[in-house]
């Protein structure tokens, strides 16, 4: 029956990088009888900082393992312990499908494991989609609001599904920082454009002026620079003189979809550890 | 109000490749006050073949153009006059859900220009998708049929939609040479792998066996030869040690999808010619 | 022995799009009885204009059918005609080894139809590698110039050359207006950067800095605005977060090498197309 | 001056997977204070194995250090020491240049922490080329000798270097059990196919035929079974139907060596470990 406690959780260790810590780390593991299933680090020399993700199977006794870990691993050191499994994410949409309908099918089909809690559009185009999906879908219009009026509603209805994390899926608005500072390292967004090229406003359009060959998709966390936030996923395709900016458009939409939702899958597995505006994946 | 009649048409022409025939045919086309809209051409030297897709504008008197055409090309000339838009489908499925819920989403918001009239599958797992789609789906089971029975029933099923092609989206059965002789050169497969590597069944097994660095998917019209019909599209993704074949096969859903999609588009624009066992797409 | 009058040129064409033109063009290569052994073109329905490269096979009368072109072609029409087969370029270098190399490999050993007249460097670092193959460096340092002065003296040492093409393979100093104004559309530079992500100085750091998950080259002409000439090829590679600068920068010499001499291919062959600040490759 | 016995080695553990491995093995090297300076590891949940790359900076008292190992890990475990830094190999050619110009290039001007100890050539073709970098080329003809009497020549002039590696650059002949058996995973070829797709002879001819729409390259060990052994590397590129075999040849160059010389990096690197058929790289 002792079967029946074994669980899986992930630890995730951010400290000054020291001699000896990865023996600190799993030999704590090590004493409470933790099998580790995975574990990757990282050491980056240049700002002298380690990290560690580590999947654990067994039986916790959490607050003596983080008890164990806070006596062990130099002072600065931030270590947090997620349990394995489903998260639950609120999206947030304009008016265009593709991100949206992949999130929703990997959601339901396979392939993302992950709850959606609720979809919220400022439009209302995508509801009969969301619907379909039995998933609530709420229309915050933003008309006759300011920014903040409007943020603040959105940000409210969030708040009532207490999701671990908020996808922007070509939600077409920039967010204030009211809103940003509410959700923490928390909102990730799909940006049109292998940034930093692009930044900001109808990047295919500006691509399609630059006479790219190539155009590309990145997924970031939002910080309260516009497209400035850490980069958790980029990819690009080929294009070629025959394309016009709906063209592109239209061949980047397979991209935008795949790059979100390789993001949103390594952040829901507790992969992602950022500092300072860079992504550490592991 | 002559506006009203102006038509945009491909002109596709497969003929000996011979002195002077891009200019017989925009000769043709000229005198008929056509505009090319876009043209693009292939000779291969290596079987002495010319081919040719024009997409042309203006007002079309079908018969004689054909006439003007076939009194200038060569003996053993193919030339075929379709109207430019949308084409029509019939999907077949088993269980599987992301390259027909990626086709779906197309087709209904926009990425592919195409009718679904009808989803076969020879199990009724996708029923609920499809119908959130209003598009009709039918369940034509293998149980207590022979191939060739069961084979016919679909074919005859397909045949009162009377698509323009028939799409296997993961359908995960071998078609009988009884059926693909009924849709020739109209069936689109997608194949889990990047052809002619792992042929035949579990690719992904195999892929992992041979511990591949690559996995990839390959669209293909369907000839009698399992998974030997004219290569369409293919593309493939990085992976590494870390990948089972279960999670070869999370990840190539991605791929598959987007490289059936792809291959569809070409197809549906008229762009593939299909010689030999090759495709020209122009 | 007529088989001796036997040449393959190349006809490039760009116009103001009319009805017709295919068949003008075609006509007169086909009253010439020039054979056409590969045909591409383009039209750009956002400016109006027409592009064809129209690759024949005869005996070519240069004046009549020049005269024959510019008597059917609309006013405003650019039409050049080429020998077929090897052009010949000068190099251009600082002290980074990789692009110069792989250009001297493919010359000598096949992969690109091309002659090195010389290699001009600012440095002298490379001047071992040039002279084992044959081929003249010349050495003209910066020293004590002025850029103009220093430009000056490099444009006249190219001049002595008469090469088709001048290619900086990582030729890292900013050449001034009148260096360039000597060779429009001529100069082709390789760009350490997918741009316009990361122009100027050091965009490895930048890319470091930004935490982008791909780092990439591009290929363009030069005109006088640093880094934003057209471009005509672009590729990228992937990274993660254990990459410095320094890593990435061994890392992209690779691309940087496969970018610039696909570039250089696509130009040598007649394909590239400059048209405002973009390219059409046909 | 005890700098001056810092070293940088690099520990290889292949074991059957136990609770504690990555605690035992951290803690011994604690113990012997040695730092960390990268970690990689990785369990096969499937067969049961766990590696582990430990870069160690310190001073080294290898004796007690891999006693103090075995008396830790599980019995069946194997573990290396190697020394960081340069490797030494000999590269075997026939007559094409690409892949050996790219290894001659980045042995002397950066990119691959490489010795070449000598060129071997069953033609000579290359002489000049190999000798132009100040590198014995050494001609092993196989003119009127058996395979087992020419391949017992070349291994016997391999030996005379003591090379840790043995790099196949395009050696176009299938070496024999013996030679092979002389080199137990030291041997590294690059095929010129996505394998196992297109095994054996004239692999672009093969996919010519077959039609395929991408081609590839992969760099595996070399063991008894042609083009079967484990796989370190792999890419492809894009190619259409207007490639001929000899184009593909000519644009497969830059992906054989691109691969082979990445998958040299990592091998010279001791981040290649081989289990079964397979590689983990670490």
């Amino acid at each position: 029956m002792l079967a029946k406690n074994i669980e899986r959780k992930i630890l995730r260790t951010i400290c000054p990088d020291a001699k000896g810590l990865i023996a600190k780390i799993t030999n704590i593991c090590y004493k409470h009888e933790l099998n580790i299933v995975q574990n990757n680090e990282f050491v980056d020399h240049r700002t002298g900082r380690f990290f560690m993700r580590t999947e654990l199977e067994g039986i916790f006794n959490d607050a003596t393992l983080l008890a164990d870990l806070d006596g062990a691993l130099p002072s600065g050191s931030l270590r947090e312990l997620h349990a394995a499994g489903r998260r639950r994410i609120v999206i947030m949409v304009t008016r265009e499908a593709h991100c949206l309908g992949d999130l929703l099918m990997k959601s339901a089909f396979g392939g993302l494991d992950v709850e959606i809690a609720a979809v919220i559009g400022n439009h209302n185009t995508l509801q009969s989609l969301v619907e379909r999906f039995d998933i609530p879908f709420i229309h915050v219009s933003h008309d006759g609001l300011t920014r903040e009026a409007h943020d603040t509603q959105m940000a409210d209805c969030i708040d009532q599904y207490q999701p671990d994390y908020v996808v922007l899926a070509k939600y077409m608005r920039v967010l204030t920082p009211g809103f940003v500072k509410r959700f923490p390292n928390q909102i990730i967004n799909i940006h049109h454009s292998f940034l930093p090229a692009f930044i900001g406003a109808r990047p295919y359009h500006q691509a399609y002026e630059r006479g790219v060959k190539l155009i590309g998709a990145t997924a970031h966390y939002v910080n309260d620079n516009l497209d400035e936030g850490p980069i958790i996923m980029q990819d690009v395709i080929n294009i070629d003189h025959s394309y016009s900016a709906e063209e592109m458009i239209r061949a980047g939409r397979d991209v935008e979809k795949n790059v979100l939702s390789r993001a949103v899958d390594k952040v829901l597995a507790q992969r992602v550890f950022v500092y300072g505006n860079r992504t550490i994946i592991l």
